[in-house]
């Protein structure tokens, strides 16, 4: 079948995706020849535009279509309360709970003897300027209730120690959980329950 | 999140598609602009051109990038045999089988009293010409071993009785079944073992 070679690079990436493997991506996109006026040129001009504009913020490692990112740009949120989450999906997933009105320093991963990841692959060494040349008066370390989680949280707790007030989610997050599984609820508890480390 | 606008429709667009929901889709949008050179601009510019270039072939219904496809217009596929799938994705699993050399007839869907489906909503009009036109000696019913895919089966039955040999798919569809969950080994024996209806 020649003339489906179009349609077979498509769905070999669409199959690239998280969560699609090949069936499903045959599916998808199936589902967007059929809609091709109202979904599938929308989805192309979206990703073109997305891959044109999408960068991560200088300061933070947020995304967004600037330098530096909205949040950390609104002066109306709070500067001395800096969230440290692990990737930008967590970032999502607090401020989807609405509830945290500071700022967020996103690290990229966690440390990992195991994958070789140290703090110089991460954004640790930006979140130590940070807490030094910002007017940061609280640290609150979101980070996933995983081994890895836990392992960076103890890192970045000894190299902040006394320079800063430092709490973690506490109540809440189930041993094992990971943050963007989470309802809404759940993140809002654990973070007014926040206990000192 | 002002600056966020681009990346949300995009989430958007891509919760629309079957099989992701909202969380699926901001893990893969997140997952498309930590590779968008690698990924996202590849699949921005293969949608545009799947959405340019993609149709449904007039004879059969299969999706391509002619009017008549690549199947239908291959002349060394035998022209006596003729299969009548529910739709695409079932002429995809058929093709990856690799055992069938006739060619297809898409019905897009089946008959359905629920959902007032009825002959001239699907491509059975077009089937009986087909059967009337070319020299077809046998019409394989691959439908879906469904209420509605077996009501389809008898009323096609019905309309072509006399006219032409009808087989269906036998041994190796399980009851409830659908041909694009099957592996290629169970297609290719129930192809084998089609029984006379
Ligand atoms: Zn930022
Ligand atoms: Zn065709």
């Amino acid at each position: 079948m020649a003339d489906r070679s179009e349609i077979d690079a498509l769905i070999d990436l669409m199959a690239k995706l998280p969560g699609l493997g090949p069936r499903s991506a045959r599916r998808a996109v199936l589902h967007l020849i059929r809609k091709r006026g109202l979904l599938l040129q929308p989805l192309a001009d979206s990703m073109a535009e997305v891959a044109r504009t999408a960068r991560e913020c200088l300061n933070c490692g947020n995304v967004g279509t600037s330098d530096i990112c909205a949040i950390c740009a609104d002066d109306r949120r709070a500067t001395g309360l800096l969230c440290v989450v692990e990737d930008v999906a967590d970032l999502w997933a607090m401020e989807r709970s609405g509830v945290f009105k500071g700022r967020y320093h996103v690290l990229g991963g966690t440390l990992s003897a195991l994958d070789a990841v140290g703090p110089e692959d991460l954004r640790i060494p930006k979140l130590l300027d940070r807490v030094a040349g910002e007017e940061i008066t609280e640290v609150i370390l979101a980070l996933n209730a995983t081994i890895d989680g836990q392992t960076t949280a103890h890192y970045i707790v000894d190299q902040l120690e006394g320079r800063v007030e430092i709490t973690s989610l506490a109540q809440g997050v189930p041993i094992g959980g990971e943050l963007d599984y989470l309802d809404d609820g759940t993140i809002t508890a654990a973070l007014n329950a926040r206990k000192r480390m």
